[in-house]
């Protein structure tokens, strides 16, 4: 067991129009403004990022406070959640030991350091920690699965909640 | 600008073939065992992650030393790298400002707290901060691209690097 600190400073903020609520995951289409604001000593390393069509951003979850259970039933699943509950490493739950947040967004534009992207499912002011390019060949799986998400019943209904697509049924 | 100390502790370690040298990308079929083993503590946590063909493996990349350039040169680029550089966060360099590691694997299997997964990218004895599911819908773009990978002449060359594919040409 190795027992060290690991220790990170933020590289820039997002901002959000989520001040009291955020949703579970990006919407893509969400209405306002999704900027994240790069410290200016990091300007360099913006460019070529423009040319990626999707990025992951790496932030510190820092506006939910509370304990990291090891078995969490994600309040979006409601109902249907699976009676016993599952693993937390089995679920994007924000409460976890290392409340690292990470995002798959679309980058609208970039302008000197700040991106534009599409929905970000953060609160506004949340402290970034890094930014990746998403490689078409390296990260996107195709035949990757849906997990213990195939249990529930209505999958359909379900994956327009975990998308934070509106409907209203 | 945030200015705040982001302190985060391993919740496991990573085991794997790799003493003095790692590949820059995972390479699914590599030989050797890789094996997550997460502090005994989380072990409820795990549950139903078994389900998931894929997961992310967040960790944090404590082998290299060395300063964060802007600007970088991938070294498996090699001739054909764009000659002004890239910048950093279009790149997977592990010399970041937060040298957090995000890799995806494959789960082979799982016994008590120790995942069994396809070849992962990092040295033996790497700390491990978080494990997320892969989800299909989610994590899975089809419309990614390749962004300034597009620019490099030979990129299905390229891409047998990327991905760690042996090759003699």
């Amino acid at each position: 067991m190795i027992m060290m600190d690991i220790s990170f400073k933020p590289i820039g903020v997002i901002e959000t129009p989520y001040m009291d609520y955020a949703p579970y995951q990006p919407i893509e289409d969400d209405e306002g403004e999704f900027r994240i604001i790069v410290n200016s000593e990091y300007i360099e390393g913006l460019k070529t990022l423009r040319r990626f069509k999707y990025i992951y951003v790496l932030y510190f979850i820092n506006k939910l406070k509370g304990k990291a259970e090891m078995t969490v039933k994600p309040s979006w699943l409601g109902a249907v959640a699976p009676s016993e509950g599952i693993g937390l490493f089995a679920s994007r739950s924000p409460l976890r030991p290392n409340p690292i947040g990470l995002s798959i967004v679309r980058v609208k534009k970039i302008e000197d350091n700040i991106i534009y992207t599409s929905g970000l499912d953060v609160f506004d002011g949340t402290p970034l920690l890094d930014i990746k390019p998403y490689i078409k060949d390296l990260d996107s799986k195709n035949d990757a699965n849906f997990g213990w998400l195939d249990d529930v019943k209505d999958k359909k209904h379900l994956l327009l909640h975990i998308k934070g697509i509106p409907h209203d049924y």
